[in-house]
């Protein structure tokens, strides 16, 4: 079942080493076939190497296993609630990148600097809060994506298409599973160029709204003239 | 027609991503024939990876499409500006590559700290002020510009190459596409190197003006003695 | 003698320049024969390039050379010491690793600061002392394992496979030769992150004692449920 | 003439694009032969991937060209000063390599902080001062390499084979043109990983001069035991 689904996630998770996002097997991709309620995602610890489109495991919106001879990813339950909460997403991907996982681990929201940032994402992209010790210890991966969630509130997942989890790593979606790394990849970048803006000048000021607005609008919405349209 | 420009423009998008200097489609090159008063530039949100000289776009130099199936960069009345306010250059480049842009985003002028800078860039490159919320409102990528252009009011622009706009990124140029792109390239070195100096010492003072002086004559002017010669 | 082994810690010497691990010669993998009592290691200062199973040499538990026809490592009394102190580990490998060689030239312990971390370190990767003068003089390689061990009273060196010496570079081990490799990325991976954080922030707080304890205990231990199981 | 000491010079310029030690042109490399008293060197501005062995330039111990029908780098009278003041040398490299350009623009002294340095600079890698402006106007490039030679009062260029030139770049030499390359190629990583650790603390100490005095001994003079001997 979903075989042109496995087959474009199995692409999406190879695109991981491709982009330099991934070491070793510290990321994950799956996509969404909204209409059946089901979704594709990686295995668990299985190597890029070796990955191919028999190997995804699907997933029913309880979180049980439909198909798959694997154990899938052990994000799986994060994904699981973007999914439900996000019902525009159709693709979710999760990485250890290396700068976006240092703002992680610093704590810190990263700030919309310039440009590149207000292309993709219109607004800082949020770090969550903590999970409590009660929240690990009952579901810690359901709950990583329940403070996602809550870092969301009065947010548009859609005009903000990614996050860093606190002390964890990134977090990214799109349209589909394709978008969704590419968000990832972005995010990556983003959080390069952020870091060594602050070493440059730690007082900088962030770009100015009008140009975060012009540049989000110019890619996005009924008013967008980026690239070659839509039709 | 213009089909030898186009190829050559074609060639120099294509270095963009071999020189590490472009993530996706972030980046376009111009050239133009001043003769003919056209120039010719990538289109809009294409990858690098399928480019070929029949997509490149022919714009005259009131800004409007003479030939070309896709849609020109955005970027375009950006380019046409410099074309027209420096008469000497031939080919302009943007990119939004790390270090470069990072200066901008820090708002700074990118010192001359040393002899790479000074072998192509006779003083600091400057940060261009940010557009105000009604440039950006009338016509965002032609005021980008405009406030270029200004920036080198009493500098040389055959000079300093090259330029970084706040918020956003880097344009640079020179007598053709190849130049140009060549000068981004030297631009995205000196930025790294200025940004790993100023972290090693943040009072470590800029290059004596003699250094700068002699670094700059020995490859250009009627002195230069770098290289292998013009005749 | 030990052909598989040989092979093994062949291939593992091999992913070092893979990883980007090494310059040059700057690295060396054991594994250990436990019931042989025997254990084979690089020869010293040969390239990478040329590297082949018949080269590597055999150690007996006294440091003496049983087959080969280079010399060893000058590592070689390291590993020994690590072998003998610490019976549950089957590979040792020592680089000079970017990232883990300047936190140890830094002389500061790699603290816990996200869960990348905490899925193979369970706590700080401690930093050696340095050797006294005499250690030095009298035995500068065993002397260099005997500091390690000292470091690890009141650790578990299973749950932190891995060290950095003092003014020198990073040792990692593990159950064999490859996943003592796969030790020594993760610790450059986790150096990197760690100090762009401390870059970011550097009062930024560790990771939480329960996400330490979380983290490791997915992976490791009676309750593990990260990857495809043991059977 | 010298058509071994050609290709090994040729090939020893190859090494530096391989190594990464250089963008575009920035970078030369030259190879004495004592008996004759000649130097072969790359020519001026040509670049790596079209340099072949016949390109090489043979340089007199006046600086005259001899044979070649290029002109050679420009900073082929640097080379000669260091040829004639340090007679044990027999290859000097010349690069702008990131991150030892970048301690010369912070101009600042390379400081000894762990073993991969000592193993082959036995001390800090001295940052010369700046030319005067009569320097800089009398003989540019020959006067380069005498303030090198004024920063080696008092230090062995045998066991500091590398410098960095204020504002400029570093300059490295061996017993042949290969291994000033090798020197050139750990300068450079000595270089990124004392940035790194001033970065982590900016007060962390030097080495101890007794772990200087082993690391460098170990490798050099009459009781080195690293390697495979010398015969």
């Amino acid at each position: 079942m979903l075989e042109k689904l496995k087959e474009d996630v199995c692409k999406a998770n190879l695109q991981l080493p491709e982009y330099g996002l991934v070491t070793f097997t510290w990321g994950n991709v799956s996509g969404i076939d909204r209409e059946k309620g089901l979704f594709v995602i990686k295995p668990s610890g299985v190597s890029y190497e070796e990955l191919k489109p028999s190997d995804m495991v699907v997933i029913d919106m309880d979180g049980n296993k439909v198909e798959g001879d694997l154990n899938p990813s052990t994000d799986t339950p994060t994904h699981l609630e973007l999914y439900k909460a996000f019902p525009e997403i159709g693709g979710v991907v999760h990485t250890h990148s290396t700068f976006a996982t240092s703002w992680a681990q610093a704590g810190h929201d990263i700030p919309l600097k310039g440009t590149t940032h207000a292309d993709y994402f219109y607004g800082d992209v949020p770090c969550t809060r903590n999970l409590t010790p009660e929240e690990v210890d009952e579901a810690y991966e359901k709950n990583t994506g329940k403070v996602i969630i809550e870092a969301f509130e009065g947010r548009n997942p859609v005009y903000v298409p990614g996050v860093i989890c606190r002390n964890h790593g990134p977090f990214a979606w799109g349209k589909d599973c394709f978008q969704a790394v590419y968000h990832a990849k972005v995010l990556e970048e983003v959080a390069k160029m952020d870091f060594i803006t602050k070493m440059i000048d730690p007082s900088a000021p962030d770009a100015p709204e009008y140009v975060k607005e012009k540049h989000f609008l110019r890619k996005h919405g009924p008013n967008a003239y980026y690239g070659q349209g839509k039709g």
